[in-house]
C-alpha cells in the first residue's frame, strides 16, 4: 500500500493548485518562506531537516513534491540538528555552484532517506502544454527564427547553470537570464536603450526552456499570469516555451493576460 | 614604399591616442558618430562608402585602423552610392547576426579594396598589458575562482556572439554581457536584489575577455576610466581582464580611478 504525499511548499500558486488536486496531501511550509497555503499542515525550519525527515516518516509519507519558489534561505547554524550539521558542508558548497547543484543535492537527500521525489507536472499534467499556440495572435514570421536562436543560446549555456530564459529580437540577443530570474531579465530588456532595439515592426520574443540534464521534478521553468505584463513593458511580441517541458502557472489567468495584451504564447519543440 | 595610415574614428579616447602616436595619419570621422578628434582631416557619410574607398586611395592610404565606439548607424538608402548599394543586402544580413558579423564584413570589405586593416593595439602595444596586478589591492582568495568561472562562461558563450564580459560572485553568475555593453551589465548587477548577493565579505568580479576567433584588430574588448566607478556602484571588488587581449583605454586615468576606489585590476592568462 502506498504512503502519503507531502507538498513541500514555497511561494506562488503552484502549491495551492497541488493542494486542490491532492486534498489528502500534507502541506509543509518553511519558516521565513512566503506561501499561499491556507492553512498549512505543518511549518518547519530548514535548520532542523533531520527532524523533518523523522516527522514525515511518522506521518506515513513516502512521496514528496517540492513546489513553489524559495529564495535562497539564510541559516542559523546554532539551530542545526544533527542531520543538518552533517550535510551543511556539502550544502554550502552546492550553494556556491548554482541552483542546479542545490536542487540536485536536496533531491538526493530526500531519496537517500527513502522518499520518492515527484514533479508537480507528474501530478498535474496540464501544467506543461504540448505544441501549439496557446494565446494571442499568430507569431510574426521572424518569431520562429528568433525562437530557434534563443533555443540555440539556451542549449549552449545549459551546462553553465546560468538560467532558463533569454530574449532574442531579430536575431540579436537582448539578455540572458541569470540568478535574478525571468521578471528581472524582462526588466533589463525594458531598460535597453531604444537605439539598440529594432527600429520598427516585429519585436523580439522571450524564449524559455529547461537546461539540459536539469531535474524537471524540482526545477521546471515556468511562466505565469504576470509574465504578459512584463513582456509588454519590455516591448516584446510574445513568448515561446518548450513544449511539454515548461509549466504554465495559473493557466486560465495567464492565457487571458496574454490574450488581453495581444501577445502570443507558443509552445514549441526545441 | 609604404603608403599612409588612416584612422577611421568613432567616439572615445582611443582615436585621440592613435592620433598622438601617428601624427601623419589621416583622421576620418563619420557623420552622426560622436568623436573627440580636433580637428578631423575628413568627415564622411556611411552611405557613400564607395566614395570613401576612392578618397582614401587618392590620399595614398594603404593601411587603416578602425578605432573607437560606433553605435549601430541608421542609414538613408536614398543616399547610397553604387558600392554601398551593392553591399547593402549583405550588410543588413550581417547586422542581424551580431556585431561580430558586421565587423568581419567591414574588415573584409576594406581588405577586398586592397587596404591593410591594423588593430589599435598593433600601433600602441601598451594598450594591452601583460599578466600582473595593474591597480588596487591584491585580489581576495576567492577572486581567482570567480575569474576562472567567468573565463569558463565567456569561453562557452563565445560562439554565440553575445558579449565579452560577465560578472561572477562567489561562483554565481550575476550577469552576462549582451549587446548593451559592459556599463549596462554593471548597472544590471547594481540593480540585483540584495538578498541574491553574497551576504558579507568578498564581493564579485567583472571578467572580460575577447570571444574566441574574434578579430582583435577591430573588436578588442576594453575597459576605461569610467569602469572603476561602475564597478563600485555594482558592489564588486575588481576586474580581471585577459592578459594581452583586452585594452586599457586612457591607462593612467583608468589605473588612478581603480586605485582611488580601492578596486583591483588584474590582467591574467585565461
Amino acid at each position: 500500500m502506498t504512503g502519503r504525499l507531502a507538498i513541500l511548499a514555497g511561494s506562488g500558486a503552484l502549491p495551492v493548485a497541488l493542494t486542490a488536486a491532492c486534498p489528502d496531501a500534507l502541506r509543509v511550509v518553511f519558516d521565513g518562506v512566503a506561501h499561499a497555503l491556507d492553512p498549512p499542515t505543518h511549518a518547519h525550519r530548514f535548520e532542523r531537516l533531520g527532524a523533518l525527515f523523522d516527522w514525515l516518516r511518522d506521518q506515513g509519507v513516502d512521496r514528496v513534491v517540492l513546489a513553489g519558489a524559495m529564495a535562497r534561505p539564510r541559516f542559523d547554524p546554532a539551530e542545526f540538528d544533527a542531520e543538518m550539521t552533517r550535510i551543511a558542508p556539502q550544502l554550502m558548497q552546492a550553494m556556491q555552484s548554482g541552483d542546479d547543484a542545490v536542487l540536485r543535492f536536496i533531491v538526493a537527500l530526500f531519496e537517500a532517506q527513502g522518499f520518492t521525489v515527484l514533479g508537480a507536472a507528474e501530478i498535474l499534467p496540464d501544467l506543461t502544454p504540448p505544441e501549439g499556440l496557446l494565446a494571442g495572435p499568430a507569431p510574426h514570421p521572424g518569431a520562429d527564427a528568433d525562437a530557434m536562436r534563443g533555443a540555440e543560446i539556451l542549449a549552449r549555456i545549459s551546462p553553465l547553470d546560468l538560467g532558463q530564459a533569454c530574449v532574442v529580437e531579430r536575431g540579436l540577443c537582448l539578455g540572458v537570464e541569470t540568478l535574478q530570474g525571468t521578471a528581472f531579465l524582462l526588466d533589463v530588456v525594458a531598460r535597453t536603450p531604444a537605439q539598440l532595439r529594432t527600429p520598427a515592426g516585429a519585436r523580439g520574443v522571450l524564449v524559455k526552456a529547461p537546461k539540459q540534464g536539469q531535474d524537471l521534478r524540482v526545477d521546471m521553468p515556468a511562466i505565469g499570469p504576470d509574465t504578459a505584463a512584463q513582456l509588454a513593458r519590455a516591448g516584446l511580441d510574445g513568448a515561446v516555451i518548450e513544449a511539454g517541458r515548461v509549466m504554465i502557472l495559473d493557466r486560465a489567468r495567464c492565457i487571458a493576460a496574454f490574450d488581453a495584451a495581444g501577445l502570443f504564447l507558443l509552445a514549441r519543440r526545441m
